[in-house]
């Protein structure tokens, strides 16, 4: 398959072209309109006059060499025109016609024929069932929809799993002014898919930052490759993934034929990734244009320069929203500030320069150059935006944005220029964007501090995977010595391992559990208590048991022999009707105070093994208070974990106890990850709950194990 | 002060008319440009001609009747003119002069000196600090800044308490087509306030939806008042109220030295009186825009038909944020709409009737003519938009757009339009939309769906006043005799009341208490014990005692008279130190199991009394886990409050345990309110934590009340 060959031909047969077809009359004006330099040759079965041109009535019969077959024949005639292209030489192809995988059983098979084929003669396909493709900065345009003008070339690469949203987001792009290197339709990614376009636009120098519109994830594996990719190459990828309702799970199931993963999951996995995810079309072009600009940003601390406290407000609450910073001015910087700005003016961050910007013209750039200046300020955001309409005489308001252009292009940190409101640039603001040099302009504070949010949070992630490869990539795990001591372990395992075999596993690979024995007498069971000393706890034990607590099968606060002897007969007899096989129970000394978690790792269908972290205890299903992260992960990941729990004011010690010894339970809970990984692939889920803390002592109460039935 | 004469004057004088000021500039191009019909007069000191008309030295030496003077002197000025005024017989005062209470004291002195004047002689005056405002229905435009062209007249009243972001707000509602009817920049408002505004728009028959920008709220009790006129003529104000983060409170302190209130209050404030609180400018517009065309929708049932599965993908997760029901469509409408759209479309809600729309342009019509008619839906979002680009020849789109507008109005079922994304309605779309009568057009499905959500609820809260209006007004409280009762309680309270004087205030209105006998001695704690049946739990009692569990003053689970003395010996010798007076205990079963509330009256230093109720114990501060309201409230309101807190699934049940009856809590919890505003106003807070729900049980366990010193 040769990606880059598809997008960069240089002569291109539309095959199906027809005077009754609008598609065939978009593309061909969209290559007519855009400057494709190379031939474009029309192919139809009965030959004649189409689109004002005489059409070859085959591939064949075209005399020069075809590049790329943009295919819009009949469903049942797709087939018959690759086998002949392959016989011609031709090894690219869009496939714009539908009626395949997304129609049913049928269609299925037809595209399934189309992938065996193509994958035997090595021919690169983009499609089915999508409208092809955008490469503006190469002027090539084989693409069935008509495509709003002007068509701007710039550096956001855009790749859609939707073709009615590229008009929308092609139309947006040009309103924010945002330039286009290539927008891909993707269609039903038979062969060529999301990741295949992420490596290409990795590669192509005149893409900055990446656009994804995504309903399914069809290929997790290589998904993570590529995006993994764009990451260590500084290139953002921004992603709208649809599916976040439960409807419209079912409704991209229904259009897509594709399984939509569960959404918590997706957020974890981006957030590995380093994807930025957003929530809106608007969302998703303003920051991968303000990425494309501005590149990765060295912190999050934000000086904010405005011209009004209505504004300065506003962005002060939405900052907060997304967790940037707005630090106080270091002194030297308030002191300037106070010479620049009017006596009435307050002179804080954000900072308002007030409406004297409208007497002096200045006042505003000379503020953003003292406040670029503050060494505790990693960015800074500027609320400008070029003019709507044309003045009578443009030339000094020309000179008023090239002063500014200069000024922030020469400002030792990075500016991000904001507007007030999401209107469009005009004609006219393109034109003093242009003839200036003056910056992107992202579109309103409400979607701009949005996009300076996810870009401190991506340029962040970038640091952190830069940082990562230079060390070496993360094992995860401790090394196969570990795997192969577990190995034997669990080589038969299947079904549920209760609590006396989960535990026992935990145990054996060095992780803190609560001392227990398991017994099958009242006499070893008083004897387990007065070693432990008393209080102690008593749980039945038998293979299988799941929920024991909800059965009676647990006993609490023991105080001595008759109350052991007493519940070893009862928690016994509760579970005996329960299980099959040989009932007991656990002795464990009892626990008191601390903050119950609960800590699972669990093996998502897509994405593999994920780890939850949360309030234990009956708080787990009561308050969602969960964190997610896809495995491997390291302390410091689990740590960042834990203090996104709401709970984590009871671990820091509201309740009056002792705060816990965070690291100590990120270490804990990490070392639990990377055991799950070293258990294999059978590992359905382990999960401890509770996972007592209490200040540095961290310690599994319960545990459970699920394994996949083995392979036969 | 008469509100109406300062908006509609006939004649207007621009006092300190100057070229030297754009202000001044603006302020007269605005009354030439916009089409003010009377005569305007400018008053120069220096006489002379300014803006190159001959000026008056003094408003005496004006020839005609002066309606209104629009003020730009220099602070010191000001009184002078208004004295002049005043006795020339002119009434109405535009202030655009700053330097008054915005500035420190003696601008404050200044003011103060103004509206002492103002009042005395029944003066109207707008300002000072503000630039004025735009009356587009009448064409009067005494306004001192720019305004951007064209200035559409139309049925959104717009109320600003930030003059720089009036720009942007008008702007912005041109680029969406929304016209205005009066737009106000308030300033320091000494005099008239955003309440007086709000009446004047509620009694403009031309305004139907009002905007409102507000930085702080300094009259509470006249917004309110105001607030509840307009939700009753059922004219919804749409909010952005900043000051959400505790950096935009300070910032708004350094700027208008208002107060700014809890912002958590303002929420339930504004819940109550069915005020649209949105986040962004975009928001302001749109949904007021929405509203303005739509006026009341009948409910939350949304029908959705677009032309794209990603878009209708995008809405589906919207709607589920937004709490907006898409419902199943009624197995006719899924029936007709099979007839209509292509074979491979899936008929569902959302509803794509795919690309089809570029072939068919009817497709999208006729699916809407379906979907309006189906009796489970109770609004349609149609995703559509005017066209951006004029054609060659216009006719045919016309048509296309006349057709649609024609389905949409003749439509049984409101019908909001959205289109995909936020692009400016540009001049060939305006032109479309005028001349065909294609409706409003929400901006973009972020946007529009937020506004959606926002007119579905602002719906409910006018229906919900409308029918309490019929009502009559809610008493909130159980009436004076209720008052009289508890009022020789509580005549010279004061202080804090600790458990034992707050129990049997509670007690004594008859709200569920856990039974309690104080003691004073070790005998009549056994006694009282022994009454009560063991466990019981002591805690120590006396005046001003507050956290005593903090300081070893409680012991719980007492199973045995040696336990009683014991307990008894210790919670008295624990506070005895820190508390004056008389120490005792009070004995109480002990109570097990159930799910803890808080319950918490507190005064508000805007708002009055407001309650709030979330998990008990040391959940409160743990998980901030809280609902607000403003009182008076109803069993239904605080049920619904209970339903909106995470932990409501522990009260269905979640540990286990009984399920508890949620009309019980909620019946207690608003008899709690009500008593508690019984109270009188010296009450400043009134805690009952926890508040032990267990089924239908619910009782009191711990509760203290907070009261003002009283004034002598």
């Amino acid at each position: 398959m040769s990606v880059a060959a598809l997008f960069n031909p240089r002569s291109i047969a539309l095959v199906g072209a027809t005077d009754k077809s609008g598609w065939s009359i978009s593309t061909l004006m969209n290559l007519r309109t855009y400057g494709f330099a190379g031939p474009v040759y029309l192919v139809n079965p009965r030959g004649g006059v189409v689109h004002g041109e005489q059409a070859h009535q085959s591939l064949a019969d075209i005399p020069g060499t075809v590049d790329l077959a943009y295919v819009m024949v009949p469903t049942p005639a797709v087939l018959g025109v690759l086998r002949e292209g392959a016989k011609l030489g031709i090894r690219s192809y869009v496939i714009l016609t539908a009626g395949f995988g997304e129609t049913g059983p049928e269609g299925a098979r037809l595209e399934a024929e189309i992938v065996d084929f193509a994958r035997e003669n090595g021919l690169t396909v983009l499609g089915p069932n999508g409208n092809g493709y955008i490469n503006a900065a190469a002027g090539t345009t084989p693409y069935g929809l008509p495509i709003p003008s002007p068509l701007l070339s710039g550096s956001v690469g855009v790749v859609l799993q939707s073709g009615a949203l590229a008009s929308s987001v092609l139309g947006f792009a040009q309103a924010r002014n945002v330039g286009v290197s290539l927008l891909v339709s993707m269609g039903n990614e038979s062969l060529m898919t999301v990741a295949d376009v992420i490596d290409y636009l990795v590669d192509d120098p005149a893409t900055k930052a990446i656009v994804l519109f995504l309903e399914s994830i069809r290929d997790p594996a290589e998904f993570s490759r590529a995006a993994r990719r764009a990451l260590l190459a500084g290139k953002p990828l921004v992603a709208l993934k649809i599916g976040r309702s439960r409807l419209a799970s079912h409704t991209a199931q229904a259009h897509t034929g594709a399984l939509v993963g569960d959404d918590n999951v997706i957020d974890a996995v981006f957030r590995k990734l380093g994807v930025i995810r957003v929530r809106s079309l608007e969302d998703l072009i303003i920051t991968a244009g303000l990425l494309a600009e501005v590149g990765p940003l060295p912190g999050g601390r934000v000086g904010v320069v405005t011209p009004s406290g209505g504004a300065s407000e506003i962005i002060a609450d939405r900052a907060e929203d997304e967790g940037l910073e707005l630090p106080p001015f270091a002194p030297e910087t308030v002191e300037r500030l106070r010479e620049i700005v009017p006596a009435f003016a307050t002179v804080q961050n954000p900072l308002d320069v007030t409406g004297y910007v409208l007497i002096d013209r200045t006042l505003l750039g000379r503020a953003l150059g003292v406040v670029t200046a503050d060494p505790g300020i990693d960015a800074v955001m500027l609320l400008s935006e070029p003019p709507r309409v044309a003045p009578p005489d443009p030339a000094p308001t020309l000179a008023v944005y090239a002063s500014s252009a200069r000024r922030i292009a020469e400002a030792p940190k990075p500016v991000v220029v904001v507007s007030n409101v999401l209107t469009d640039v005009t004609e006219f603001g393109r034109t003093v964007m242009k003839e200036t040099g003056f910056p992107y302009v992202a579109g309103g504070i409400e979607h701009g501090v949005n996009a300076i949010g996810a870009a401190v949070r991506w340029s962040r992630s970038y640091r952190a995977a830069l940082a990562r490869d230079a060390a070496g990539e993360p094992g995860g795990t401790d090394g196969a010595a570990a795997v192969a001591a577990v190995a034997a372990l669990v080589e038969d395992a299947s079904g549920v391992w209760a609590e006396h075999r989960a535990a026992a596993l935990l145990s054996s690979a060095g992780l803190p559990v609560v001392p227990s024995r398991l017994v099958y007498d009242e006499e070893s069971a008083v004897a387990a208590a007065g070693e432990f000393g008393y209080p102690v706890v008593l749980k039945a034990a038998a293979d299988g048991l799941g929920h024991k607590s909800d059965i009676g099968g647990v006993r609490l606060g023991l105080s001595g022999e008759r109350d052991v002897r007493e519940a070893y007969r009862e928690v016994t007899a509760a579970v005996s009707s329960a299980v099959i096989g040989q009932v007991g129970a656990l002795v464990q000394p009892q626990r008191r105070g601390g903050v119950e978690l609960l800590v699972g790792v669990v093996r998502d269908p897509a994405w593999g093994l994920t780890l939850a972290v949360g309030l234990g205890g009956v708080w787990v299903e009561a308050l969602r208070d969960t964190a997610l992260r896809v495995l491997p992960v390291e302390p410091g990941e689990v740590r960042q974990a834990l203090e996104e729990l709401r709970g984590v004011t009871l671990l820091r010690g509201a309740r009056g106890t002792e705060p816990a010894d965070l690291d100590a339970v990120a270490d804990v809970v990490a070392r639990i990850a990377a055991f799950a990984e070293s258990l294999g692939d059978r590992l359905e889920s382990l999960e401890i709950n509770p996972l007592l803390v209490n200040g540095s002592r961290v310690e599994a109460l319960d545990a459970l194990v699920t394994w996949a039935e083995p392979l036969r």
